[in-house]
């Protein structure tokens, strides 16, 4: 097994589900005559972020991560997003970022020190497998299942299936 | 990297918020009045499942994935739990489960075939890896996430933090 096996493929399988997800979010909205905006803002509680940002996190958490492993520039995006066709072209960047670093790069990663922030003008340093298995991939599932979990709370028809995509 | 380093502590490392989260969302009903199982048994949405029964699953997808990893038994679990102190006693039983197969018996188990239930008498057979990566890894924490969302749902004061736990 090499770290990139445990990396890279479970961001982009399951940014590709997230994508597919949301094109059902957005055919749901059409069909039922609810601004897409309603989605888009919704929030499971009024102290936890909204689906569009939770998108925008998935992305972060797993573009940043896999630049992070293969020691390549840090993708800086503007947060901008505020329509479902946004979103996707979002994680279509994302997932043409993570697929042209070559495995080849992620060698070593999981002993390589990570230095990340944890807070305002806080960092953390760990190994590569620490960062993947105790940052990296809760916070991108974490907010990949709550984008899910706000659809799935607004009636949207989506089902386990469509996050864990095709295996 | 071993096969066991990208599993194994992934799934106790978050259990064990997860306990400290359930933990948390018990105050939180004592504190304010609120009949344990209204917590326990609430939901986002009428067609999901309530936080007990994503507990319930978060430990079934983690104890049965490290099973299947190291060619030991199934854990079978009644699915009886009604309360906090039982769903915490769940979790206390599969860290222990996970925690009581050595690292050496994940060797290879990336590349082994590993057959699994998909459905109602239907299966699949990928390898160790593929298993990981696009079922365990999600399911895990596919309920993990979603037991946080609802108690955040209902107004439970925890934050990312929590699910993160101590890194």
């Amino acid at each position: 097994m090499t770290f990139y096996d445990g990396s890279a493929p479970v961001f982009t399988h399951t940014l590709t589900a997230l994508s597919a997800i949301l094109t059902k979010a957005e055919a749901h909205a059409a069909a039922n005559k609810i601004a897409p905006e309603e989605l888009l803002n919704a929030q499971l509680h009024p102290s936890m972020y909204p689906l569009t940002r939770q998108v925008q996190l998935a992305c972060d958490f797993s573009g940043k991560a896999c630049a992070r492993f293969t020691q390549t520039e840090l993708p800086v995006m503007a947060d901008t997003e505020t329509t479902f066709s946004e979103l996707l072209a979002r994680i279509a960047k994302v997932l043409a970022n993570i697929k042209a670093l070559p495995p080849a790069k992620y060698e070593g990663a999981e002993k390589r020190e990570i230095t990340f922030p944890v807070g305002p003008g806080k960092t953390m340093t760990v190994t590569g497998q620490q960062f993947l298995n105790h940052s990296a991939m809760p916070q991108f599932f974490f907010h990949c299942t709550t984008a899910y979990d706000i659809l799935r709370h607004k009636g949207v028809e989506i089902g386990k299936r469509d996050f864990l995509g095709a295996v």
